[in-house]
């Protein structure tokens, strides 16, 4: 079956689209900035389950995911729309204005106002569809498409919580305020995602990345993708992966799978000229791995061997 | 049960949201622009019957409905994002193929670019988020708010053909390349609207419109739309409102019904200063009524008497 990204760029080629494939659509806007679009829809039980979730969490997490695709492109979100089908049954409770009290408060901490959407009525299942605006200073938004050969592979922060968290969920753990802090800090890392948007602002400040995207489907999936748009390979090795300390506790060997192919982490990954390795470093940045010629290859060394990481993580089809 | 409207203007007082309510949000772009952005969610079974259209058909009214709003607010569209669920069952199709291609074909006629979006899989039901990008020259968007008393007011065009489609569908009517072109043509209304663009840019041309949205909910709720937006009245002759010639089968007084209340013919309707009437006839639009003080009241006159028009049309919930 045709999966999501073929379907993709087979629209790209066949319209002849400039815009799309990357996190945001980069689109002129002023002499100073170019502005930035991306939309993320979120559909119950494919994307969440509302018995793992609570409609805070949801209007958090909805904005999250899209703040993150404009972070993802070193821009800074300004303006939000978000279209929402609910089934007439929750309509009539609270969950409308709990869902949008969370989401106004993550869009104030990053000066995001609502201003537009839809609201409808759905079927048996909730539909969101969260899009956000923003700009980024003209010609500076980050592509997938800069890594070169021999630049360093970054992330931002831990990785494999998120996947960890949608384990314990998945094994029945629900979210509840007597849990150890640890199974919480997992959880919350899969029900309520920070999108790195400041980090964003950072990166772009010292003008560190040569391309970048976020931990969405998982480093595996994600960093195939910087490597096709940017024709190249990467060796990476596995004592550098920046695994969540609070994943110890799961079975040997999983800790590792979690954060190379777990996704929705939502940190960024970015590549790095040579040079500026000890910057980025001095950030607290995650130093992975290498750009190598090898296009469209991950190579992985524990130290003794080295193999090759195929792409697994998240696909709608 | 709260209503839509009711529940986006209780977020707006709440969050102090200033760019919500009107058919687009009005945002600072550049020196010379505003930007204009929209969004419609479409679901099925709510907004759209997969027995009753096309993947054609929806593609088209996906992107129509959008471009639409644009036109509302007297700008040009240029950039759009698609956001799609659909089940696994129309994924193994060529569904989203003709969606595409349909959606493409409108928006090549407008100059407007798939600049992104989200396809994922949905369980039973299609649902469709558009959003779509537009420019107007700064300070120049026509708000819903700017009628003035004694401001007349205008239609681009015939009514009523949409909901007599619609009505049509509800009986068992389906669009067959047999039928005749009085039924085709009732059909197509619903089926695939036509946008105003080019009316609302002439329009612009000619600085008429003070006040202006599109009949998407039907002449008696979006007239009301815009005397509360404004705080007036309006009186409307029955006889001046263009009633589709070929909803003439109908019973009797159904036409006038269809017209007044049916909604998604998406002409747009409008208010401009006395002095412009002779003008906004010349271009062929059609003058139904006058705006009055009586704030929030429609009366309607046949001729002998007058009456109270109450807002019927379209409802989500």
């Amino acid at each position: 079956m045709k999966s999501e990204f073929n379907f993709l760029s087979d629209l790209k080629s066949k319209y002849n689209l400039k815009h799309i494939g990357d996190d945001c659509a980069v689109l002129p806007m002023s002499d100073r900035y170019d502005l930035l679009v991306t939309a993320d829809m979120l559909i119950e039980d494919v994307d969440f389950r509302l018995e793992w979730t609570t409609p805070e969490f949801l209007g958090h997490k909805a904005l999250a995911v899209s703040l993150s695709d404009i972070a993802a492109m070193g821009g800074s979100p300004k303006w939000a729309l978000v279209s929402i089908g609910i089934p007439d049954s929750l309509w009539k409770t609270n969950f409308l204005d709990r869902f949008y009290s969370a989401w106004h408060e993550l869009a104030q901490m990053h000066g995001v106002e609502l201003v537009g959407g839809d609201i409808s009525r759905a079927h048996e299942r909730v539909v969101i569809d969260s899009v956000v605006g923003g700009e980024v200073e003209k010609g500076r938004a980050i592509a997938r498409s800069g890594a070169k050969i021999g630049n360093a592979i970054f992330v931002t922060g831990f990785l494999g919580a998120a996947a960890a968290g949608l384990n314990l969920l998945e094994n029945g753990q629900r979210f509840d305020p007597s849990m150890s802090t640890i199974i919480r800090h997992l959880l919350l890392r899969q029900l309520q995602p920070l999108p790195q948007v400041r980090t964003s602002i950072l990166l772009q400040k010292y003008n560190l990345a040569t391309s970048m995207l976020d931990v969405s489907d998982g480093l595996s999936s994600d960093l195939t993708h910087i490597l096709r748009a940017s024709n190249v390979g990467a060796s990476l090795l596995s004592k550098h992966i920046p695994i969540d300390p609070a994943t110890a506790g799961f079975p040997q060997g999983e800790p590792l799978k979690f954060a190379l192919h777990g996704g929705e982490d939502y940190e960024l990954l970015f590549t790095v000229e040579k040079e500026n390795i000890p910057k980025a470093k001095d950030l607290g940045f995650h130093h992975i791995g290498e750009i190598t010629p090898n296009i469209g290859v991950i190579e992985i060394s524990n130290g003794n061997e080295t193999s090759i990481l195929e792409p697994k993580g998240y696909r709608h089809f």
